[in-house]
């Protein structure tokens, strides 16, 4: 069984992944080279490839784990979580442990051989969010889990391994991740304070001042954020108040679907097909636990965060959680306001 | 002048490199390759080709900026901060900015071409051990600085760049970085409720149960650490409390070089030579302005964490602060333990 092992310190979680350890030798340093490419097990007529799918989108005279479907979502062939068992929280000396129960799910978001999401429709990458929208509807009634995870991984130096097919991943947790807490915590200073959300705050501020603003298109706005950490970091924010992605209606995914591929293509032609992740922002499943539930549909603003990877993080950045921004966030903005798709 | 640029939500500050920005078009995605090596401006004989040193190891007969020397710290040639001008802390709308002022300077480790720094001598780290703590004491009278950033990044891929010379980086800031506070205020929270530092205790239960133990020497402990997110993560730690790296006697420094020199070397020749960062933890300045001044000295326990860069971090770790480690931390210390040096 995975562990969930705490920080005694500043109380972070971690995945201890027992269950997937690699030996100790497997990490000694050897010389690079390209892996040849394996059968894609993401195409359509490979479904035995995979695990057994858990949501699809097929026409009813079609099977499961049979061609014919859209989209399709499958259990991790090498999840970091487990889905049965107790979460069985105890200590160790000073030290907080739990076992990693969890859901670890892939979304393929196409039948086709397509690796950047980029160059899918933007009717299928609305169906690939409203897809998250209702998987992580269905995790929330597992009442051990507090958050789903969403992010995406593509290209090899962002994680997303050797197989070029478009895909996204879910992690449901039973705690709640660092960022998210602190996103919460300061999104409530904010109201408490001003009694209005600072992200309908800055969205407000970045409309009217333009020189971060990548887009506004359809009820979205794309910006670069004011204190990015990396070149290119990009937002997507719906103008309209909402602290949840699933509570969109058919129509805000279709317009999302549109601006995500807008954003997406802008970066791979701008950028010449970057390495990039990106995360789905929202809030936690149930927020009385955590104190917030009182002002949490007004604090709190959901919103997507995409990071192409285009320099190395050094180190004492992780360590100290301080980045260093090699380009001007307004001159990111421009270059990609203004490369046309 | 370089910007200090506050994240508003969840209070990041992020150094924007206005100076040294890159124009948007420097990072569309090129193939790679590897630059041919250029004559080191770090070796004994090149003082010319670095700016004039702020300190330097040198017989009384030698004069500045000339070959002699042991030891030499620089002016990064390509700051991150400017020394030169005032914080001019300031609001644009709801966003927080200052001017980039703070130091950035480069330790020269040896007037040898050597990379890494475990092939020097125990008595040549301790030497560089003394002078981060010198440095830090000086840059400690600019009343404009919070705290001083002590790291290497060794190898390209943790940031090392392509001189192949050993050498680590001060970054003096007007801010406190956000993982320092945190550390502050999670050791804060323990003692208030026990009265004891968590740091001791957590030395001590790694002494007791010993299997996370890499060394215990001479008044150190090496261990990899509980809730570790990366591969043979590595912290060194003082068995006596202290809260303040600068605070050591020569004979602790002498002790810390051993040290240091022992664990870097199993990396290398257990993980084959492998980049890695470390970062010295320790305690800021003015401790009073954060509110700290009345425990600091019983609740916190400078440190030096180790991270050797042996996979990838996805991106959705930075943007979650949720980690996934692929090894079990007491297989890891087994692994560092075992291997002879």
């Amino acid at each position: 069984m995975p562990e969930l092992r705490k920080d005694p310190i500043i109380g972070r979680w971690v995945i201890i992944a027992t269950d997937r350890a690699e030996r100790p030798d497997q990490f000694i340093s050897k010389p690079g080279g390209t892996p040849p490419e394996k059968p894609c097990p993401f195409c359509e007529g490979a479904e035995s490839q995979t695990p057994k799918e858990v949501y699809a989108l097929r026409p009813h005279n079609t099977q499961p784990n049979s061609p014919g479907w859209d989209l399709r979502v499958v259990p991790s062939i090498a999840p970091f979580l487990k889905i049965e068992g107790d979460l069985d929280r105890r200590g160790k000396g000073l030290y907080d442990i739990m076992n990693g129960v969890g859901a670890h799910e892939i979304v393929v978001e196409t039948n086709q051989h397509i690796a950047n999401m980029a160059d899918l429709s933007d009717k299928q990458i609305a169906k690939v969010l409203k897809c998250y929208a209702d998987r992580i509807i269905d995790l929330e009634k597992d009442k051990r889990f507090k958050y789903v995870l969403v992010f995406k991984n593509y290209g090899k130096s962002a994680g997303g391994g050797s197989i070029r097919h478009s895909r996204s991943q879910l992690i449901a947790t039973p705690v709640n991740p660092k960022r998210v807490k602190e996103e919460l915590t300061g999104s409530r200073r904010y109201f408490d304070y001003h009694e209005r959300c600072i992200f309908c705050d800055l969205i407000h501020q970045e409309i009217k001042q333009k020189d971060r603003l990548i887009l506004d298109l359809d009820g979205f706005i794309a910006i670069s954020p004011f204190a990015a950490r990396f070149p290119f970091e990009t937002w997507i924010l719906p103008k309209k108040h909402c602290c949840d992605f699933t509570s969109q209606d058919s129509e805000s995914f279709k317009n999302l679907g549109k601006v995500l591929k807008t954003v997406l293509s802008k970066l791979k032609k701008g950028l010449n097909d970057p390495p990039f992740n990106y995360i789905i922002h929202t809030a936690p499943f149930r927020r009385a636990k955590i104190g917030y539930w009182k002002t949490i549909d007004q604090d709190y603003h959901w919103h997507i965060e995409i990071m192409p990877r285009l320099t190395r993080v050094a180190g004492f950045e992780w360590g100290t959680g301080f980045y260093i921004c090699p380009i001007i966030p307004e001159d990111a903005a421009k270059f990609l306001r203004e490369t046309e798709v």
